[in-house]
């Protein structure tokens, strides 16, 4: 694919930790209309390429609530990474009912390329994450491409392990927070496979984490956080992707965090780690 | 004054670097009606009373900006203070077009005492925040009074100088973002002056940081902040208050930051510093 001439357009710049936080926006090919994304810039970034650090959001979210809330800005200066953060679907495309409910549709993409009717016209998210916006980042910001890492959040996270999954050369480091796991298993997963991919489950195994785990050969450790107290731990089954990396011999760093919720203040106390994971892969060798 | 039974109650809590931060509401005697603030309780409270420091907003803002945005958090939890952000101002009165204007009224209560109806019934800011929310924190969570800080941003870096210079033996430290800095020389503060203080500008020098500085005797070095790209410089007038505290002889450690902005991008970037300047003092000695 060819991404030339991106009309990116700029909605605001900010100088934050001696960097520069922006949000843009573009017209997207594979999306098929107007897509927006945040990136920081990192100091180091002005005298050389930089990695680059892709964070996929949850269910709700747009492009700005985690470069708002999480704390990761100091972490991507201090270690000299690009941050981007695309918004979390297409909006406004004309379909109907694309904003009726909050677990399906504008918000909420699942980061997948959907095969049905009316979803597949624009909602093509994991061709967006995984091509289109990494083109679009390597022809306008100074990154390596060739040193990506990938985390998330919640259906972000499942994002995360399943872009890194499915692609272990590109994605040197992967991490999550409170990831769908196992979407094929969760009321999240069943209701947003079958709107986007169709009724026959089987077409849902390679956007499924603990399903592509089993013959990913990802090999590098993933870390994942999840809050014991999260309210939507019967969505997020991170016991069944324990079980397939175990299964698969996958390295994995799940961590139980006593009391902690689904929320920002659950990520940003972890973000520090997270930051640290990705660095030693993406800034090592 | 007395407040006891103060029917606090709870809206949210969770855990974040190990301590809590909540938010909590209650009906106010001073301002004759519900208030809101946020509190992060550190960790170290679990064991002993610490210090507490309290944080103004600015214009707009609610007790939910500061804490979300600014990565205040972590140092309140390394250094083992209780963290109190109030609301900017009561809300929902009654007062005929108390939301009309973004920077006078719901808000936009500029820490002031308000002496003009309809306003006075309502308005009484700088009571709230210097007697009524302090004995309400004393009274239910574990804090040591006679460690108390105060900082702000804008409007509510304003707020801090003028309740740290009016009761220096109150708050053993002070420090601001980009504040209101001599308001009675600003169009934001002559609007709010004349609204809440009526007309005659005599009556508004105990709400002016660079009158206050003159007679205040504050003795310790007050710290700020102020972004040199900040569009609001003529409203905040950071020279003046600099010039005050020269013919005061008022230690100020006033640091122009080249390229940064008003917004919370340029708060995070240097909350650092300010929360190491308030541990310093009210964790010393």
């Amino acid at each position: 694919m060819s991404f030339s001439n991106p009309n990116l357009i700029t909605i605001s710049e900010s100088i934050c930790f001696d960097g520069t936080v922006g949000f843009y926006k573009h017209p997207s090919q594979v999306c098929n209309g107007e897509m927006r994304f945040a990136v920081y810039k990192p100091p180091q970034a002005k005298l050389e390429a930089v990695p680059v650090l892709y964070f996929l959001s949850g269910l709700t979210c747009t492009e700005e609530n985690f470069i708002i809330k999480a704390g990761a800005l100091q972490y991507a200066a201090e270690y000299g990474l690009m941050l981007v953060v695309p918004d979390t679907s297409p909006r406004q495309t004309g379909i109907p009912d694309e904003d009726k409910d909050w677990d399906f549709g504008a918000g909420a993409g699942f980061y997948v390329d959907a095969t049905q009717a009316p979803w597949r016209s624009h909602y093509q998210m994991y061709s967006y994450v995984t091509e289109e916006l990494p083109a679009l980042i390597a022809a306008n910001f100074p990154v390596r491409s060739d040193r990506q890492g990938i985390f998330g959040h919640s259906m972000g996270g499942h994002g995360a392990l399943v872009c890194a999954l499915r692609n272990p050369q590109r994605y040197l480091s992967v991490s999550a927070f409170a990831p769908i796991s196992a979407p094929m298993q969760s009321a999240w997963g069943q209701k947003a496979f079958t709107g986007y991919l169709g009724e026959n489950p089987e077409l849902w195994r390679t956007y499924d984490a603990s399903e592509l785990v089993l013959s990913a050969k990802y090999g590098r450790p993933i870390l994942i956080d999840q809050g014991m107290s999260d309210r939507f731990l019967n969505e997020l089954l991170p016991d069944r992707f324990e079980q397939a990396c175990i299964k698969a011999e996958q390295p994995l760093i799940l961590r139980r965090q006593t009391g902690y919720d689904h929320s920002y203040y659950f990520i940003s106390t972890f973000i520090a780690d997270h930051m640290r994971h990705h660095a030693q892969a993406l800034l090592g060798g």
